[in-house]
């Protein structure tokens, strides 16, 4: 590969714009739910660019479409790729980006009349996102063996309609088999990284170290309604109380521990929830992530115990229950170190980060090693339609995206 | 007055239940909301039984029902009194003890063929609970001269009415003159604590000092929705953090504080409100209540700098907005006095105390010297179908008023 080779940012934006327009809502959104015929047009549009690109284009039983350039030998490909489905209220980059700029990758090599040692293949995964059917990333988890095929064409989303009858209407129902039977060499996904840090700090590219691991908890606190004149303080069983002082201490802990540890309380509902009433229940949830599996575990303990800890003080009955846990998942050291290189020598601005979002490449991790790169996304805001991200920094991933999966091809 | 004069408890525990038949709900409580049919049978059986008693009833222009013993000689008399009003899900004694005993009090005299030196009268007055009329205590406040009859008569309640129309439909705008002409020599309100202090530390009668000031601030806070994941805590502007914070430090103000301080954080609405956002606006109450109007003013001022120094750390704006503000009462010292000597006299173990409610007779202490008897309510529970007070409580509150009448009447 020539040193001087670079993706053409503004076709790559093009796409991204034409692809914005299937399912477009007021405000610059999309609105491309999974297997919705929103989502089979933009299906069409991509899988059609993937043919016009001379690329084989394949559709499995999950409707994972995958389109493959042939290499000077056979063998497992570097995969790029992402997901074009979007949540309700979406943005045009979220996903997108990372199958647009594969799309971008392999027309640039084709202008340029490279061909890779390695196959190349660009991927696009269904139901990413999971605001229809759940569990979100769907498509990658059956693809990499984490879902049964026949569990996930069963699931029943909030429309009353199975995965499989969906896929079924919008016609990719494929007939490829499910999964990278003959391997993948290595899977690398550009993404805007749906955060303020690169931003906030003067960062232009994200070499991403993993993905964080997910605690969400919910907690019911249970008092005693009392007047809130007439009650003296040392007789009071303050659900509300024991919730706030959760909540600070979830703060605190975050910051004790620094490092990638996030802690938030963002849902929270009192009852009676009257200004003169002591609060007898309160729900609410305690969302813990961090990039390491043993620390996100101490700081389960740490809050659990707290929690437990003060509502016996307050004489405040307290119950648990787990709404999701994931493990954090590593990606590949030596690729996150390439992206970091890569993007120093392309003259761009780099730091690590973690993902606080869930994303295909954790579940392709599985399977080979994978990776990611960021971009930044403008005052970190994503699901959102006023999602943006500068073409500056979309040809400085595109640029970075190109120089690593010829690295990997090579 | 003979020291072992006591009051018939029966034949008041007897009215107190024939009067709860009244507007009766299922699980002993009663619904009697002010100026409804309800109120009108009640206040007809009461009446009834002042006129059975011989009393001299009058109806004044707010629907107040005031019955008068002659005494030996003219003058100003002292009073007795309460409402007969509930809440939509009330009980038997809240109010109703306090007119009932004064009933029983001149019941006990008539049998006892004691005639006092100052006349004796026995008031209810009109809707103390402004469950379907604001102001609550809307009755004595008339009767005091703190709010104009015109413009009582001309409010509008939750079911569209006005209190003067419904007064004249239940048959009860009086002809009598509003207020205290010739004075009241002075006030004593027997009512139920309506909270747990009394129950819980072994006394038997409250001797109220006085009512507690209120201050009722809703406070909104505007911070930024973010991702729960993708947000470092450094970037974050939490306004469910700074509710948090503020509930906690109210808590430790309180507690700090001592003495009669109370501090509720009662209602709290996060938005979005859900696990995976930062909350971008919550509104929360912030209920302060004290009986010494410098230390209600200085736990304000040191609640709302608190509030304000941590919503500018955390980059969150913040309102106020105040929902309430009364100052507190304080109840003749002479008057407390006595209860507290009467009670120990009687063999009653008595405990000085505030009020945390409102009652009429923080309203008669604008005119005349005012007190309270407090009997004991089980489990502190009030504006509830559960409300109870113990026969021998009755007996014991009944008897300190029938022996402090006696006495201001001598």
């Amino acid at each position: 590969m020539k040193d001087d080779l670079r993706i053409d940012g503004e076709r790559l934006n093009g796409r991204i714009a034409a692809l914005g327009q299937v399912g477009a809502i007021p405000g610059g959104g999309v609105a491309r739910l999974a297997l919705t015929d929103a989502d089979r047009q933009g299906r069409d549009l991509v899988a059609g660019w993937m043919r016009e690109l001379g690329l084989a284009v394949t559709v499995d039983g999950i409707g994972n479409v995958v389109g493959v350039r042939k290499g000077r030998e056979d063998g497992p490909p570097v995969m790029m790729g992402s997901h074009i489905d979007t949540v309700r209220t979406g943005g045009r980059y979220d996903g997108n980006l990372g199958v647009l700029a594969g799309l971008e990758v392999i027309a640039t090599l084709e202008d340029a009349k490279i061909v890779t040692r390695r196959p190349l293949a660009v991927a696009f995964f269904t139901n990413e996102e999971g605001s229809r059917f759940q569990p979100d990333m769907m498509g990658s988890l059956v693809y990499a063996g984490g879902l049964p095929l026949e569990k996930a064409l069963a699931t029943v989303g909030i429309d009353g309609t199975t995965v499989g009858a969906d896929l079924a209407r919008i016609g990719y129902a494929g007939t490829a088999p499910v999964g990278a039977k003959a391997g993948v060499h290595a899977y690398v996904e550009l993404h805007v990284e749906q955060g303020p840090v690169l931003e906030a700090e003067g960062f232009t590219i994200g070499a991403v170290e993993g993905v964080q691991g997910i605690s969400w908890t919910e907690v019911t606190l249970t008092g005693q309604s009392n007047h809130a004149g007439t009650t003296p303080m040392r007789l009071r069983h303050d659900a509300g109380l024991v919730a706030a002082e959760i909540a600070t201490f979830a703060r605190r802990l975050a910051k004790e521990m620094g490092g990638h540890q996030v802690a938030t309380v963002g849902a929270l509902t009192m009852f009676p929830n009257l200004v003169n009433v002591v609060a007898n229940r309160v729900v609410m949830t305690v969302d813990l992530r961090n990039t390491d599996e043993a620390l996100l575990k101490d700081a389960e303990r740490r809050v659990f115990a707290y929690a437990d800890e003060v509502a016996a003080a307050e004489g405040v009955g307290i119950s648990r229950r787990s709404l999701a846990r994931f493990e954090p998942v590593a990606f590949a050291p030596e690729l996150v170190s390439r992206v970091e290189a890569i993007a120093r020598e392309l003259g761009h601005e780099v730091r690590r980060l973690p993902s606080g979002a869930g994303h295909d490449a954790q579940i392709l991790a599985s399977i080979c090693p994978s990776c990611m790169i960021f971009v930044p996304s403008v005052r970190g805001v994503s699901h959102n339609v006023e999602e943006f991200t500068s073409p500056q920094d979309i040809q400085a991933g595109g640029d970075v995206l190109l120089r690593l999966v010829c690295e990997l091809a090579a």
